[in-house]
C-alpha cells in the first residue's frame, strides 16, 4: 500500500524556515556544478555519494546532540569502486567519518606507523621520517591510487556535521548535478536522522540536569527524497538506502519507499548483516548480493558488488533515456 | 546552598542494575592496578584523565544515540603536559576522540602528508614512503616524544564509547588508583551525559519514523563523583570539570559541586571561551587562568596552565596528607 504522495512545495518551504542555511552553500554549489559539467563533458557519469551520520543539536549553543550510528565505511568504500568504474564522485560526508583510501588505515594510530630513517634517530628533530611498511603493508599501493585519483580530479569532497548542513548541501548538490540529466547518479548512503528539534523550540543554553529528568519532543524531518526526485534532479538515477534492525519489515519498507518516491532503487540491509548481505530492490526486480566465506577470505567487499550492480543498471537507464 | 548529600549505596546499586557491565572490565582493572602500583613505587604520581563525550543509545540494537559535544582536545593536550610534569597517565577516552601527540595531525588526511621517496615512485607498490615535512613540519619532534613516552610506559590508553562503558571503567579505575592513596589524581575532563534511557525502557529495534513525532523520556545519570570521592578513592586528589554556555551561572555551579561532593577542585569553563579562559575553583581559592594575545601567538595552550596549577596543588596536598 502506497503512502499518500507528499507535497513538495511544503518540504522546500520547511527547509528554508526551520533549518539554518550554511553560509558557504552557494560557493559549494558552484563548485559541484563546475565539477559535474566538466566530467559530463568528458563523457563521465557523476555520482553523488552521501556518507556518515547527521548530528541533530538539542540546544542552539550546542553541548548535546542526537546522532546516527555510522562510521561512513560503506560510503567511503563505494566511492573507490565508483571511481574504479569510471565515475567522478562528489563525496558529501560527515566531518571525520571514514574517507576513501585513507579508511584503510583508520584503526591505526599514525605515530605507531612511522619511524626515523635508520641512523637519523640520533640527529633529532630534523631527521627523515618514513612509514613502517610492516605496520602498513598496503601503504604504497593505496598512496599511488590516492595520488592518481587526486591528480585526475575525480573526487570532490564536501563535509557536513549537522542535519541542517546535510539537507541544504544535498539540495545544492541535487540542483548542481540535475543539469547533467541521466548521467547523474545519487547514492544516498548517509544515515540521516528522522527526527529533529525545530530552531523555534530549541533552548539557547545547555539543558540543566538539576531540573530533573528530560522530556524531549522531536518533529519528523521532511522527506527530502521527494523534491530531489521530482524537482531538483528529475532525470537522474536515484538510489536510497534502507537500514533496519528487524529483517521481517525490511523488504516491505523498501518497496513502499519506491512506491512513494518513484525513484530507481533501494539498497536494503539489516544492521547485523550489512557487511555481507544486501538486497537491491527496483520496481521490477530484487537482487540479493551475498558475500561467501570464500569472498570474505579474499577480502572482497560487498560495496564492490553493490556498485557493480548499480553501475550496470545506470548504463541501461542512460541508454533508455537517450532513445 | 548545598544540594542534599547523595546516598552512595544507591548509586552503586543503580550502576550494577541499569548499566551493562563491559565484559573486559576486570581485565582492564588489573592492568590499571599494575600500572598505578608500578609507577607509584618508582616515585611517580599517577593521573587518571577522562576525555571525550559519552554515547547514550536510544535503542538496544543501536541505530540512534545521544552524544555530548567533545573532540577530546582538552584531555589529550593535558595528558602531554602531565607527562612533561613527571606523571604517569591513564587515558580513559572516547573511541576515536583526539589522542595525545597524534592530535597534532588530526586535521590532516594522512595520505596528503605522505610521498614516495624520490625516484621510487616508478617502481610502484614496493617503494619507500616518507613523510612530507612541508605538510607536517613538527612530525619528527612529535614522533620522538611519542616514542620516548611509549618506551617509558608512561601512558596507558583505555577506550570507551557508551555511557555504560564509561561509568564501569571509571569505577574500575578509581578502585585501581585508590590503592596508591594521595599520589593518585583524577582529572575528569570527559563530557559525560546527564541523561540516559534505562535498559528496561529501551525499545529493541530501530524506532520507526512512520509512527510520527518522537517523545523521549530520559532519566538522570547517577552522580558517580559521589562514590568515587567517598568510597573508591577517598585519599585521592580529585578534579571535576564544569562546562556551561551561560557564564552567569558557572561559578555558582562550580561552588555547589564542591559543597556537594567534597572533592578538591573544579575547572570551570564556558563553551565559547574555553580555549583561552578557565577558572580553577577550590574550597578556599579561585584562580583565573587566561591566555593573552601574546600567548596565543606563541602557541601556548591553556592546558599547560591548568596542569601547572593543579600539579602544584597536588604536591601540596601530598605533603599535607603525609604530615
Amino acid at each position: 500500500m502506497a503512502e499518500p504522495r507528499i507535497r513538495v512545495s511544503s518540504i522546500d518551504g520547511k527547509l528554508a524556515q526551520e533549518f539554518a542555511v550554511p553560509s558557504h552553500v552557494e560557493e559549494v554549489k558552484a563548485k559541484m556544478s563546475a565539477f559535474a559539467t566538466h566530467h559530463a563533458a568528458a563523457g563521465r557519469s557523476v555520482v553523488l555519494i552521501t556518507s556518515g551520520g547527521t548530528k541533530v543539536p538539542l540546544e542552539s549553543r550546542t553541548v548535546r546532540f542526537l546522532d546516527n550510528f555510522s562510521s561512513g565505511r560503506r560510503g567511503a568504500a563505494s566511492a573507490e569502486y565508483f571511481i574504479d568504474s569510471g565515475y567522478a564522485v562528489v563525496f558529501l560526508h560527515r566531518h571525520r567519518s571514514l574517507y576513501p583510501y585513507t579508511r584503510t588505515f583508520s584503526t591505526i594510530n599514525m605515530l605507531d606507523a612511522l619511524q626515523f630513517r635508520s641512523g637519523e634517530e640520533v640527529s633529532g628533530s630534523s631527521g627523515g621520517v618514513v612509514v613502517d611498511q610492516q605496520v602498513l603493508p598496503n601503504v604504497a599501493k593505496v598512496l599511488k591510487r590516492y595520488q592518481e585519483v587526486k591528480d585526475g580530479g575525480l573526487l570532490l569532497p564536501i563535509e557536513f556535521s549537522t542535519l541542517s548542513e546535510y539537507l541544504h548541501l544535498l539540495k545544492a548538490a541535487a540542483q548542481a548535478l540535475g543539469t547533467i540529466g541521466p548521467k547523474a547518479m545519487f547514492y544516498l548512503a548517509a544515515a540521516v536522522s528522522d527526527f529533529y528539534i525545530p530552531a523555534s523550540e530549541m533552548p539557547e543554553h545547555k539543558i540543566q540536569s538539576s531540573n530533573g529528568p528530560l522530556q524531549l519532543s522531536l518533529n519528523m524531518v521532511p522527506k527530502i527524497l521527494s523534491p530531489l526526485v521530482k524537482d531538483w534532479a528529475p532525470q537522474a538515477f536515484v538510489i536510497s538506502f534502507k537500514l533496519e534492525t528487524d529483517a521481517t519489515i525490511l523488504l516491505e519498507k523498501a518497496r513502499r519507499a519506491l512506491d512513494t518516491y518513484r525513484h530507481q532503487a533501494v539498497v536494503a540491509n539489516v544492521l547485523d548483516s550489512r557487511r555481507g548481505y544486501v538486497v537491491v530492490v527496483t520496481p521490477a526486480t530484487q537482487a540479493e548480493l551475498i558475500l561467501t566465506e570464500e569472498d570474505v577470505k579474499n577480502e572482497v567487499e560487498i560495496e564492490e558488488r553493490i556498485v557493480s550492480n548499480l553501475t550496470s543498471a545506470h548504463s541501461q537507464f542512460i541508454t533508455q533515456q537517450a532513445s
